[in-house]
């Protein structure tokens, strides 16, 4: 697996860009518990008062994962905050002083090119030493916890180059979010804490020894992706959920508190050191690094007769969300063919930077929807910051003073709080035309920038798009109905919006109710939320499959869906698995072992070990026998060499995760006529099934014998029914 | 079954009374999808879109279970709300009547008996018709999610039995709540809706056929109990981790959206019609039974040095929810012995009624508490209300007016408002005798009323007692700390002690977190909240098990765990199995089936079906034999009557869920010799396990075979390791 990493490292991108293929680069998580014989021996040797231990190590692991997680999202924060502040401020001084002599161009182009440096170190990193870390990692993470080892997503230096290039993006002026990079980011902080060790530091604290193995690392990942996305939202609730919707099988009781603790933590590590920040310690109420700012259910309740007013914006969301979804898709078919090289990487990212500047500052420029800065905006603090810090930019287009242009609160912000400011802002803020118009181009941008060799996220620009055509719907029913008292606040169609948009690009469902819900504050709007949610799902998935489905299918990963396709209730596993299999004997010779594993045209995770050539008496992984082969735990030696000790779970554990590749294991040609025993290191209880059904497979998140991922994966619902997927061998 | 269900409909509450003992009479729920070959011919007919229709199907069924759920809460809510109105109008009336004469006496009598005769109805029609219906239900829909069979418990006599019995309760005024119930009411709408019949009403509308097996039927039970949650609460999200913490074995994404569903609609049915009720329609943000009100969190935020002081309060409300447990298992214990008796129940009810009203009587009498009854109430509609209508009863301790008495606000008031009282009143509310009294008298009215023969919750008086205490403590900690600014505000430590003595008691920890997150509307609180029920559970767990599980225990229900004890990891499958095990062949005589289901001392719900004696090939189920013996489906007769019509899952369906029992079956002699082909009827792919560990069954949340859920339940954790239980044959 190392050569093929290095490999990959060397011409990165080059994954088929066909999804009709499902690559054999990916192997299996081992989600299966080895109860072998040292496993047993083990679990027997433990006495009650080390399960409490091991019980208590969990929650301790779990309560540093989420407050590493939030300290991480408070370090984002404060970094983007500080360098936007920077940035706003120079841009600002220099369009005061050309504003006067004339040469607004060179604003332009000083705002453009300031934004291209950031977003071209955010690229540089990304596509020249980590580009695993592009994009929001939300697929990867679904990947992982779907049981899929993707190679390096769970690396300190897949977490470095995320931080850095989200804050570079952000402070960049790209329409991303900083939100969706925290799920990937607390994935990888519970990998590397819940192992108690450091492979790329080679630090070994020979903490945690116990959970170096698959299963125990998985649950940590799910701890950290929902400290992740509580975090970035300030939603506890929807982060256990997040997980429990992409990795859960098994419904474990005590897992799933664990993984509400670490989210728990994560949000209030994250609002206690915001509160320092901003100088009002102890005030624990703005949870989440994106808050919509509470909506009060007394001035914005919504009525019966709104509700399919709701699910028509619903449908709006799902076309809207499957148009982008498939130009995101031509592009990156485009992106994968001709722009696979990490130096055109960087430069389309840096011309992405620079349009978005430019179209910007042209939409503000051309824009003459100037509202009175009153004091409407005085309790808004963050807002009014930014309605202060653009002012002078108004100037330009030659407002009186007092006033503002409302598309440079749209523009001339972080995203974060151009959001908030279309979900809170007074009814008149915002002109019919101004929300139009944000909302085609910002369209665009976003849809373009998804997908670029930077890390960032698509949650917030989703929103923020939903939220313009929300609004401008809040708008034009306002000015339908002359009644209008109850229509008077169009925040509420701009959450609608947002949530409509959010959905159809990006389809969960459960979990993003439960994120909405708990963003916005407000328990009243979970009913039209989950509506929305649901017609724009139905109404996406009609067009095309979810943003993060479609990248998942572009590199071709076996990734099982938790719902097997409707008609494949008669596939049995008699036609679903590979056939003929390579099967070892109990005692086999090491020679067989070494030729079973080198062999390239079945890279398998797991052979079975049979008695008789019918009867299975077990299954063995990869990774055991590789362990087994380096310590040459061969029947002969064990005569001869009655001192050595026996072989350990530890000596298993010790070489988790990065086994040695068959390659680099020196078996000489006397020892090839060795012979090994298998007894104590086999799996004596892998599932044999005799006569089942896919779904039943699905059911149970991990798939082994004869019947491997890939087998599964392979069937998919298109639109003539079950189709098979080709397996090629990238 | 049936006849089980007579004897026992006969003689209640003759349950053994000793919780080291296993009740042979409960069975599983077939939880297991039988795939046999008549299941996968139909599954094979049917085409995609048929797939389409049931699963819209299901929607269909869990909004109507939301809706009707939601429905139910509300009907209860108003018919409270207005009995309560016209029962202190009587009280108060009467009370303002004789204290000019000096009676007062005889205003304590009136206000006892018409207690009582409110509470003997409630009780008659629980005692005399329907046993199943006493108490909160949640112990036994815990137990129907488990896998449980509980004879009668999702009936539509139930539900009615229910509904009625704890309006009675409320409106009688004993310390309980009516939330508990509306889990249980939401489960057997859930039940009923969703199998398209009434076997009580003989009605069959010929819809949902699909559903009747015990499989769809759980799920939709879970739907209805999150439903009933929900409602309860206003704690949509809350409902669905309810559901999952108690049913779940298998995580399945649609089905957790669909409850949600369920969920959403209950509360917005309730709060829809509830807000035409109180002439304020379309105002939706108060949803639930009961409403904590908005903790705002500007004015009650909490600080980091405050989290010892809460973990601290944590412990004390698992030391009073041990304390409590422990006391309600003694008295539960006399009950059974003493106390079965429906005339004694009935009378022990009305006791506990005249008991409470004197108690409150005599404690609003003597209480010298008199508080100002200034503005600061004047936001808080309900609880004016309440003041205004006791307001006479404070004459008789001689305030003045504009005065009143505040262990009346405490004692004469409907326990729900009394709650948010102690949550949002001023500072000075309350002082600190009236607290402790209050919580000392209202712990032991609790605990006593606790399982009585009436429908009634636990969690409203836990809140309150805990809601007691913790003002209480808030109280004290400020009169220690001078500068006392932060501590001003009481209300927060309410909310932790409620929380602690609620987590205390019942020992919820996920579900009540979110329960409590969202009734109180502000996730700030998350955090504190969690940390204080993991303190409530951990101390408390030290000394006994939570409230539902000793019940379930003393009602000997083979309840199975979420998580083994820790140390049954060496315990086989073949140490725990019972054996030796009835097996069929696959085709078999009539007579040594009937004889097999006639055997009483093994009344399994499966039998394995083998070929040779060694070779396992299928399970059948006790079910599935009596349908095909009742259809006479043998091998000889189907030779002669080739035109008989096939037998059909329909058939089966049709017979679901009260199956007959062997007697009432007719098999003649000649009969007997005949042969029965079980291959098409049998579940070919049962579970098997080579050799596995007690953890892995658990997980599966199903046991089939020959290891039972008897034989899993037998082995508990004690305080000296494993202990085995006994089979009782009752």
């Amino acid at each position: 697996m190392t050569s093929e990493e290095e490999s990959q490292r060397g011409k990165p991108k080059e994954i088929p860009h066909n999804e009709k293929l499902l690559s054999l680069k990916y192997e299996s998580l081992d989600y299966d518990n080895i109860e072998n014989q040292l496993f047993l021996e083990e679990e027997r040797r433990m006495s009650y008062m080390s399960f409490r231990c091991l019980e208590i190590s969990r929650w301790v692991v779990c309560g540093l994962i989420g407050f590493l997680t939030g300290l991480i999202a408070c370090f984002i924060d404060i970094v983007v905050e500080e360098l936007a502040g920077i940035k706003y401020q120079v841009v600002k001084e220099n369009i005061d002083k050309f504003t006067e002599v004339g040469g607004l161009s060179i604003s332009l182009i000083l705002w453009a090119v300031l934004n291209s440096v950031f977003v071209m170190l955010g690229s540089i990193i990304v596509a020249f030493f980590e580009p695993i870390a592009a994009g929001s990692g939300i697929p990867q993470i679904k990947c992982y916890l779907n049981g899929v080892k993707i190679p390096r997503v769970v690396r300190l230096k897949t977490l470095l180059v995320k931080v850095c290039g989200v804050i570079c993006s952000v402070v960049g002026g790209l329409a991303v979010g900083k939100e969706g990079p925290m799920i990937h980011s607390g994935a990888v902080v519970a990998a590397g804490v819940s192992q108690g060790r450091s492979t790329s530091l080679k630090r070994d604290f020979k903490m945690f020894e116990y959970f170096r193995r698959d299963t125990e690392k998985r649950d940590f990942v799910s701890a950290g992706a929902a400290a992740g996305v509580s975090a970035a939202f300030g939603a506890p609730v929807g982060g256990v959920l997040f997980s429990l919707e992409e990795g859960a099988s098994f419904w474990n009781q005590m897992l799933t508190w664990r993984i509400f603790f670490a989210s728990m933590i994560s949000t209030f590590t994250l609002n206690f050191f915001l509160s320092i920040y901003n100088n009002n310690p102890g005030d624990l109420s703005n949870p989440g690094l994106i808050n919509f700012g509470r909506f009060e259910s007394e001035s914005v309740a919504y009525n019966l007769y709104e509700i399919p007013l709701f699910i028509a914006m619903g449908a709006i969301g799902g076309l809207l969300g499957a148009l982008f979804n498939i130009l995101n898709y031509w592009l990156t078919i485009f992106r994968i063919r001709y722009v696979h090289r990490p130096c055109l990487q960087v430069m389309e990212a840096m011309l992405v930077a620079a349009v978005t500047a430019t179209v910007s500052f042209t939409m503000i420029y051309f824009s003459n929807d100037c509202q009175p800065l009153g004091s409407e905006h005085s309790e808004e603090y963050p807002l009014q910051v930014h309605t202060r810090t653009h002012t002078p930019s108004t100037n330009f287009t030659y407002f009186s003073n007092g006033e503002y242009n409302s598309m440079a609160t749209a523009f001339f912000n972080t995203p974060e709080r151009s959001v908030r400011s279309l979900f809170h802002n007074q009814p008149r803020t915002y002109n019919p035309l101004t929300l139009g118009l944000f909302t085609l181009t910002y369209f665009f941008l976003a849809c373009w920038t998804y997908g670029l060799a930077v890390s960032a996220g698509v949650f917030i620009p989703s929103l923020l798009i939903g939220a313009a055509w929300g609004r401008l719907c809040g708008i034009l029913l306002a000015s339908i109905t002359s009644t209008g008292s109850i229509w008077a606040d169009p925040g509420k169609y701009a959450l609608i919006g947002a949530a409509a948009q959010l959905g159809g690009i990006v389809r969960m469902t459960l979990s993003l109710t439960v994120i909405m819900v708990e963003a916005t504050g407000n328990v009243t709007y979970g009913l039209p939320i989950m509506l929305v949610l649901m017609t724009a799902k139905i109404v996406g998935d009609y067009f095309v499959e979810g943003l993060y489905d479609i990248h998942i299918k572009l590199q071709s990963v076996p990734f099982l869906h938790g719902e097997a396709p409707g008609t494949s209730h008669w596939l049995t596993a008699r036609e679903v698995m590979s056939s003929p299999v390579t099967c070892l004997n109990r005692i086999e010779k090491v020679g067989t072992i070494v030729d079973t594993l080198s062999n390239t045209s079945t890279n398998h995770n797991g052979f079975p070990v049979v008695v008789q050539p019918a009867k299975l008496c077990g299954l063995i992984l990869r990774s055991q026998l590789i362990v087994l082969l380096k310590h040459k735990v061969f029947v002969e030696l064990a005569r001869s060499r009655l001192t050595q000790r026996k072989l350990q779970l530890k000596d298993f554990r010790d070489a988790y995760p990065r086994f040695p590749p068959i390659q680099s294991i020196h078996v000489s040609q006397d020892e090839r006529e060795c012979m090994m025993d298998l007894t104590e290191f086999m799996n004596p209880t892998p599932y044999t099934v005799p006569q089942v059904e896919l779904k039943e497979f699905k059911k149970k998140g991990f798939v082994v014998g004869l019947v491997t991922r890939k087998d599964l994966a392979r069937y998919h619902l298109g639109k003539h029914g079950l189709e098979e997927l080709q397996l090629a061998q990238t």
